[in-house]
């Protein structure tokens, strides 16, 4: 049945890498509002695909961007899974550090460029050409499949948390099916069975009432970018480590189990330096690589902004300045209390002159799925049968922070088969996804439904 | 003689306004090189004046914006006056602060609103018709003229500074006329005796060779914006004062005569407030306000940028960060060994991981100009006959960096009446120029070659 299926993938390659190439030139960039009518673009596009293959679709609509629902035929004797993914996509800019347009996608050294390549157009419309390889060859589907896809990812949106929360039923599966994760290299398929949660803020300082001339008044007042500079300074301490009172108050520590695991990876500074380009490694002192990457919480500035950053020089004391500061957290921190605790941070350490304001743009708790399920052990062997070879469970920087509601409102396993490479530089210019990586993704949702299927039976 | 001229002023005042306006719509922004164009623009329609005046006119143009030059005819028995300003603004953003277009110029509530109206393009506008008046009326000038205006002043731009090492003879003068200042306050005109020297730096901060997803690297690298608030946050002690090893070593202290001077002034807090909209002071302590105005010197962040600063959020780790940061200094500081101090300062602070570079934009050194010349006595007369009050000495927070040149090269005293008001929002949106001080400023140039005229034959 799979070869069958294997078969239809292998003679439908380029079609289906047009079709990609086709959603992939939606700009539907979420956190920019002059985007809106391409999110709206990119969830019609799915609709239409999904409704094609002849799975009941509804495009929901509410405050926010659509949710794009699609299931197939409900046979209660089969397992169910859910798929979610997510179709909006990061700004852009740098633009000018793009070689190619981030939204004419090309086929270069293997590599698909384009923003959302891999994150997370390129991945979740691989699940979507895997049903449909069961679907155009006239293979009965082994399981359920119910999809759920956002377009709010990249902006901290509210809609699919609200959906999940007041629709459990209409969810209800066995498993949540998720690419949204990566590989642990080029070698090594991996289930991402960890993920840091994050609260996100800005914050914003403001002293005089307009921008003033630095020659009229310097010297008498606080110059808001000096002062954004100095909160920003004492947010860590001389050791790497987060100097908020009470930060690391409820960090699970790593354990000597998890720490051999972390070595035995043999990730350091060597990789690190290789991967970023950056002079030396840095961060929180007497850590391993891996656990400051995968389960230290921190501290980083995405943005900064005052005054005049044109060319040449203006003589100004810029009337107020603004950073977007996130924190990434780890089990068992809570974003809220982490929210508050940044708030008192800022305005104790504000220097007098001026006034501060810190503003909460989203947050999403860390995760932990469980490793002993028979949905983490088939998606194992699914990345196996998809990518040629073995898979390992690893931890991830990043958020997913709906994994954490469909844990906690559906009680499944969410199972985190990631396609991507942690080198796609998602988030930054010339995104990218590897070309095979498409295909052995499709062919890995294919075999995670079979062998769902099979375990399923084996334990019914 | 005097009074013809002066009726002369009062019954062309809608015409000197017209030809006013017509030169303020010019956007000879001089930073922004897609204003190249109205920069030479500005300096032709200050040729096409002049030379319709009857005086000869050069346009003087090497490497960077045209120098305007010109004379009138060279009496030898009288003594003569070198008139410098210049024709080139500041950038106008953040544009929608303005309440009117920068480049169209409005009269409301007794001020002229334009960007230039008060820096300086009224101010060397009002001597350009002082020179007319005399010319118009057929009144022989008492003094013969000559003009030097530049277009590079709000850039640190070296032509000026050139031209008048290398032509000596041709500025020759019994002194230099400069009016780019401000009274001291609405009803006290001045001339300005010190002036403030400058250090413009751009600090530029580099880590990964892209931005990185602050996920998948966050707690491993360090981050260039966060770096950069660290060294920021260092070039200050919570004193207020400057951190930089042996940044004070040649700062002169003001003696207690000026600081009895100052004290009776009485600018304090409470008009600070008034004047900028802070919520409260800032600045070195133990300080008196119009001292750190004065005579301390500063250092101040005019800008900032990093990562993402658009909409929304955006989990980046920024490549690069950059602050513009300038220094105001005072006699006797030396500009070029503050730039080396601030540049080692910069890397012996830099944290690891991180590559840093300081680049110099400008320099300008400090000026004191002695008080007791005939020439200085000669403009408070003249600014008590052109504004019906007193005027006194003060001292100016900003710099004019050509002034020191003129000293050196020249060695005449440099005149500067001022006809602006700390008030003008100059480099900030909504600059004005009370519109009486346009007329006020043109009779005070008539009154000040008159009396200069005067004073000479008496000494002679």
């Amino acid at each position: 049945m799979t070869s069958h299926v294997f078969s239809y993938i292998d003679e439908n390659r380029d079609r289906m890498l047009e079709d990609l190439f086709a959603f992939l030139r939606i700009p539907s960039i979420s956190a920019q509002s002059e985007h809106n009518q391409d999110v709206v673009a990119a969830a019609d596009f799915l609709c239409a695909e999904l409704r094609e293959l002849g799975l009941s679709v509804e495009k929901i609509t509410s405050e926010g961007n659509p949710l794009v629902y699609a299931q197939t035929h409900i046979d209660p004797t089969k397992p169910t899974i859910l798929i979610y993914g997510h179709y909006d996509v990061q700004p852009v800019d740098p633009l000018e550090q793009w070689r190619h347009s981030p939204f004419e996608p090309v086929v270069e050294n293997g590599n698909i460029y384009a923003r959302g390549a891999s994150d997370d157009k390129g991945q979740v419309y691989a699940h979507v050409k895997a049903v449909g390889a069961f679907i155009r060859t006239g293979t009965p589907l082994p399981v359920n499949v119910k999809f759920i896809i956002e377009g709010e990812e990249e902006k901290g949106g509210e809609s699919v948390y609200v959906f999940t929360e007041k629709n459990p039923e209409k969810l209800a599966c066995d498993a949540v099916l998720v690419s949204d994760t990566t590989l642990y290299d080029e070698h090594t398929p991996a289930i991402t069975f960890s993920l840091r949660g994050m609260c996100y803020a800005e914050i914003h300082v403001e002293g005089p009432a307009q921008d003033l001339h630095s020659g009229s008044f310097g010297g008498t007042v606080r110059n808001p970018a000096n002062a954004l500079c100095t909160i920003i300074a004492r947010l860590h301490d001389e050791h790497g480590r987060i100097a908020i009172p009470g930060f690391y108050d409820d960090v699970v520590e790593l354990d000597d189990a998890g720490r051999a695991e972390f070595e035995r990876l043999g990730y350091g500074e060597t990789e690190l330096i290789r991967d970023t380009g950056v002079p030396a490694a840095a961060g929180e002192e007497g850590r391993l690589t891996l656990e400051r990457m995968w389960v230290r919480p921190t501290c980083d500035v995405n943005g900064l902004l005052a005054g005049y950053t044109g060319e040449g020089g203006k003589t100004i004391i810029p009337a107020r300045a603004m950073a977007k500061v996130s924190f990434r957290l780890v089990p068992h921190q809570d974003p809220q209390k982490i929210a508050r605790a940044l708030e008192d941070f800022v305005v104790t350490h504000a220097p007098s002159g001026v006034r501060v304001r810190v503003e909460i743009l989203h947050t999403a708790k860390p995760v932990l799925v469980p490793r002993d399920s028979i949905m983490m052990q088939a998606g194992l062997t699914a990345l196996e049968k998809g990518f040629g070879h073995k898979a390992v469970f690893i931890g991830e920087g990043g958020s997913i922070p709906i994994t954490g509601t469909f844990q906690q409102v559906l009680q499944v396993p969410v199972v985190m088969l990631g396609y991507g490479l942690s080198t796609d530089n998602i988030h930054s210019p010339n995104e990218k996804f590897p070309l095979g990586h498409f295909y052995n993704g499709i062919r890995t949702t294919v075999a995670f439904f079979e062998e769902v299927a099979r375990l399923h039976t084996l334990h019914r």
